[in-house]
């Protein structure tokens, strides 16, 4: 991505660790070139005992904006001076937005995946939705869905039974929808799977290179059933490619993927994203690998 | 400049405020380009009160190297943990290296004068220099020559009488050379002038807009002279035509910029400088005012 720099150009940044197979870089500057914005987004690899005064520093060095990664999405929280409260619920931030040097985080990741079901024309209002999961996917996605939509349901299915726990005791107080945690097993999944309009798997099962796996057999899909993946390497997991011989709605986590950055976009920029053109990337770059 | 950034790409920085006019990111850009270095060179406006966090910033986010600038060349010395003998001496750092965590202060100005006088032949062993002016420039200048080069004289002329006192008094410190101080005035100037090698402006006098302005008068000049003046806006000084036109040996202030700026691309990136696409940046945009 070529694109041009001067004594003015504004910086956004990313801050992980690795950052060196990050696609934010190519989006984030193809998406600038293309909405005429003089600036530019760079890779910073920060080791966590620098975490702090690498986010001091992007006041400091007036960086306009951050993505954050892992494994600082978690502690990134304690450095900022004001959080989203759906993202101070989730317990994680992956956006820092510098307003005039007082840093502010947010999580794009369930907004993202909201926006990516929004876009398909699906709404989670009045769903019973059943999440794969109880890591910081499903608690990104599980906090947005219960605090932006009236759900008639939640599930969370996953195999760390105390981590399951907290989630559900945390969802809990921040919607009168019903929520309910499971183990992760061939027969919780069947019974709730038949109970719910939509599944996402949060957990990171048909991942590249275990492309053959799937968290939920085919066996417990039917034909109308929204699947969404938030895996995105592969495209195409196991669990979408069963689902859409199902006859399922199926949505990538690419779509959740180009979303969250188009929401940190925005909140960096104040603009509309341009994202025609971040999809091509994010679609290049997973298609070429 | 266009350059391509990806999730690679290192980051070098220039730190001062105002940045917006800066050629900085111009010339180290096309120089990290042409020497195909996946590198990228952004300004960085940074308030007084923030420097302290901006400089450990760098460190933490694994910043390459910076170009300090006004305001900052001097309150950063404070905040680098290792500082170059003769910056330390001068007193104010305009370049960072970070070294895996551990920032050093150089001060590249003086060096890229001493290289401005090498790449045209002229040594300063064994000369008599006239330096003009007792600023931050001077004493870069200054103090570089007297600890790089065994000096025949060394003479401080200057308006604010305590700010000359305590350079020749600092400057006697590291050098063996005679070292005297004295007034800028008409009679001074001649004086000096007959028993020096070389002049070396180092005050604003005849920077734009004042272009017709001049340090030294014309009649002082005399052929076989070395006339160096810092300044570099305009090109060519009302100094360097008078010198011109009198048979002396001109150095403008261009060639101290380019060298600065070369200086600090090799203590970044330990490779050779590209020094002719930084002299065609410098040019192109000097020219173009």
């Amino acid at each position: 991505m070529m694109i041009p720099i001067d004594a003015k150009t504004g910086v956004c940044a990313l801050i992980g660790n690795p950052v060196k197979h990050s696609f934010s870089p190519l989006i984030h500057n193809a998406a600038f070139k293309e909405a005429g914005l003089n600036l530019v987004y760079v890779a910073f690899p920060v080791k966590e005992k620098n975490l702090g005064p690498a986010i001091q520093g992007l006041s400091a060095l007036a960086i306009r904006g951050a993505s954050i990664t892992i494994p600082h999405k978690v502690a990134a929280t304690r450095h900022v001076g004001w959080i989203d409260p759906v993202a101070a619920r989730i317990g994680s931030i992956n956006t820092i937005v510098n307003d005039s040097g007082n840093l502010k985080g947010y999580n794009s990741d369930g907004m993202g995946a909201l926006k990516a079901l929004q876009d398909r024309g699906v709404s989670p209002e009045g769903k019973r939705i059943l999440i794969v999961g109880s890591g910081g996917a499903a608690r990104g996605i599980a906090f947005t869905l219960a605090m932006r939509a009236r759900l008639a349901g939640l599930v969370i299915v996953g195999v760390i039974r105390n981590e399951v726990a907290v989630l559900v005791d945390n969802l809990r107080t921040v919607t009168e929808a019903p929520v309910e945690g499971d183990a992760m097993e061939e027969g919780t999944l069947r019974s709730h799977l038949s109970a719910c309009d939509m599944v996402i798997n949060c957990t990171p099962v048909g991942m590249y290179p275990k492309v053959q796996e799937s968290p939920v057999p085919k066996a417990f899909l039917r034909e109308g059933l929204v699947v969404f993946d938030v895996v995105y390497n592969p495209l195409q997991t196991q669990l979408l490619r069963d689902a859409g011989s199902t006859g399922c709605h199926t949505i990538s986590g690419v779509e959740m993927f180009i979303n969250q950055a188009v929401v940190q976009f925005e909140l960096w920029t104040g603009v509309k994203a341009p994202e025609a053109i971040m999809k091509k990337v994010i679609l290049e770059q997973v298609s070429g690998r």
